[in-house]
């Protein structure tokens, strides 16, 4: 069903149509971007001044071009863009990405040609990303059609379908710079003329390059065929939803954005949360939980343990699992509460949370977290641990080598870490835990914001309608 | 009223009781902590072997100190903590900090000599803060009295009042080496056995150098004289409150932390409000909110333009100032609306939330956001402006000082800054503006979040009651 989307994601051959000599404009980045990340597909730039761009021959006409080429990037203004789809169905491309803006989200001239353009893929038979769209990429193809600077795009299990590009520009290159989590295939929808959200998640349902999803949208095209696609795809993967546009200000946005139309978000909200889709609310989420997921398992329960340096922190904390997170802080069984209190000084009452200050004053950091962290990971009562690492300019940045190690002997149990001090070890912390496969977040809420999502995502998962 | 507490803010003498050679040591540490931040008063380590700690002449008991010390800092058993305060208050010392841990926090045995503490105190006549406490701050007196490693605290014009030590330990390292705003006085609470929450914020609220007040309790001494207190208070400068152990576990955990006792959070919850504290939930907040307090006025009222390079970041963000954070996002002024679709290319929209990525894209980050920013901060419909900075390789940072030149020229409207784009950008785009004036958020969603919270500050100045 979703074989002919096999073309979009893992080309053998691909046409830039509209390519360019020029550095910085979009039909010279996007071959850029395809020679960054290594395509082994043949390359095929189209220009009718022929010649040559960046070592390779250039095609003068979509005609010139030999037979069997499995995709087209087209780059042209949007006025071109039905007279080149035709050309692309004459030599048999199947599969093609409209880059060009100026269609339904601009005026009334746009949304004639958008109609030209819905004409002409239903008479050709091709099958369309866009138009509007930065593109989309595929990192196990070693493939993007996007057209913004991106160089080599981190491979990763992680997959991203957005109403937007942003997750193929500014977003990607956030988390290419700034995240130590990598991608399998994003995908930005623009005006989604041809195929849409549901086609593009059943693809990814099915994909074994993907592990997670993360979905923006401002507007569900065929809401009927969502629900039963996200039904089918949420109990074998995670699928997290921000869906922008749900409120009357935010509606007019996405008009101006997209040409998106509301709906009843009441509504929608139901049926989501019956098929399986977590909604998260602010866009932040959607790279944080992904990075989550990237690294870690779904928790298996609800049922947290933390450890923190500072009394403070545990009573927030704790306020904040049970008033807005909908996670519970248990007490933990009595070997583990003996475990505790024999790494503390004697005047500490220990017990979940966990007042690591002692321990760790006393023994050191990496004594105090490795010994209190085991003791919770142990324990049958809790599901995922949150160390609040104390990093200050006493402690600098111990060995972390032990929590990593902790990840690996107890796989079912997600291990988020954050921090507690200075912030260049702060930093210092996130390089080398993140790469190692333990994500870390910068304010200390955060872990328990993104395990709240992920607890929601494993009941999905699990659930039985 | 609160002049009795200027000997601890203005201190013209200190004695450390407890003063140790040995690095390391908080009665090391504290005094190290003294100099680093070039206390020029008289300092006077008092330790029974004699000699001299770091150059100055050691006192071999409290009775050989001088006359008119104005405080103590006392580093000693919780057990010789009577007897020390006895001793002061015959020396004349009026103003006392206990540093020791031991009390009614930890046992049975801790609590019957808390009960002595107390008595002491009422016998003498000696103000305490503390036990238990990590000490206080006052950087107009390039004072301070914590025994956890600081070195020089940068002066500001925010005051931290809290029942934990992490304002002056982990949590004041973070703001030192993570934020660019300083402090004015910092308080950590203690056991509080005698000056408490109410007396501080009497004090802070008469301090000049004191411009806004952020607040963590997990317990109120004395609920109907800090009601009062606020209520005068509230009129004259914001105080946040942020108030630990609202829920069942949340005050277990309190107990633990600092002995505090459960209260009914809907009946303190209303009285709050009327008194015109404003409570936050995240203990990020508390710094996120002082870093934009000690750089811009409180907004006027809720109304917020807004500007990114990403159409699915406005459509988001109109959605939670809607939904969450209480803000409106309202049509600009014509003339407004003519400005911005004359920096833009024709096919975009322009209206508020503004879309800037054309104007930036044709004609350079610095012009897009320049212009678009100065249209909005003319109109009288917007009381805040956030740009969400595009920065990417393809940018790089361009020229800031336009930002900070518009924020000089519209000194009534706060502008908070955000990112999209490199990691590495950001951070220099921070490190670039905050020393300047102008306040930084990672995230997207925390300029709203902070704008939310300051906008109900300014409410409560204002209001009748």
């Amino acid at each position: 069903m979703t074989d002919h989307l096999k073309l979009f994601f893992e080309p053998r051959s691909v046409a830039v149509v509209g390519a360019s000599g020029t550095p910085h404009k979009p039909g010279n980045d996007v071959l850029q971007n395809i020679l960054a990340n290594e395509y082994e597909g043949d390359i095929y730039p189209v220009n009718p001044k022929g010649g040559e761009i960046l070592g390779m021959d250039v095609y003068a006409s979509i005609n010139d071009l030999p037979d069997n080429v499995d995709l087209a990037i087209i780059i042209l203004p949007a006025r071109a863009n039905p007279q080149a789809i035709r050309e692309c169905a004459a030599k048999g491309i199947k599969a093609i990405v409209l880059a060009a803006g100026g269609f339904a989200e601009v005026d009334e001239g746009g949304t004639a040609l958008e109609q030209e353009l819905i004409r002409t893929i239903r008479e050709t038979g091709v099958r369309v990303i866009g138009p509007n769209t930065s593109g989309h990429t595929s990192t196990p193809a070693r493939f993007t059609s996007s057209f913004f600077p991106q160089g080599a795009i981190p491979r990763g299990n992680i997959s991203f379908l957005a109403q937007t590009g942003n997750f193929a520009t500014h977003t990607m290159r956030y988390i290419k710079t700034g995240e130590n989590f990598g991608v399998a295939r994003v995908v930005g929808l623009g005006n989604k003329v041809d195929l849409d959200e549901s086609d593009i998640l059943a693809y990814l349902g099915d994909d074994p390059e993907t592990h997670a999803i993360c979905v923006y949208l401002e507007s569900i095209k065929r809401p009927g065929l969502f629900l039963d696609t996200a039904r089918r795809v949420t109990k074998k993967k995670p699928v997290i939803l921000l869906k922008g546009g749900t409120t009357q200000e935010g509606a007019q946005a996405a008009v101006a954005h997209t040409a998106a139309m509301a709906s009843d978000d009441r509504v929608l909200d139901g049926a989501l949360k019956q098929a399986g889709v977590v909604r998260v609310f602010d866009y932040s989420h959607l790279f944080l939980a992904a990075k989550a997921m990237a690294a870690m398992p779904l928790p298996r329960g609800n049922r947290v343990s933390f450890m923190a340096p500072s009394g403070a922190m545990l009573v927030v904390l704790t306020d904040l699992c049970q008033q807005r997170f909908g996670l519970e802080v248990p007490q933990v069984e009595e070997r583990t509460r003996q475990r505790l209190q024999e790494i503390s000084p004697d005047f500490l009452r220990m017990r979940n949370p966990v007042d690591i200050w002692g321990s760790a004053t006393i023994h050191g950091v990496e004594f105090g977290y490795r010994e209190g962290m085991e003791a919770v990971l142990k324990d049958d009562n809790i599901d995922a641990v949150v160390p609040i690492l104390m990093l200050t300019e006493k402690t600098g940045v111990p060995p972390l080598d032990f929590i990593v190690e902790l990840a690996r002997k107890y796989p079912e149990k997600p291990i988020y870490a954050t921090f507690s001090g200075d912030r260049k070890y702060m930093d210092e912390g996130k390089a080398f835990l993140e790469p190692r496969g333990v994500p870390t977040f910068p304010l200390i809420e955060e872990p328990f914001e993104v395990l709240s999502i992920l607890y929601k995502c494993r009941r999905a998962l699990e659930r039985e309608a």
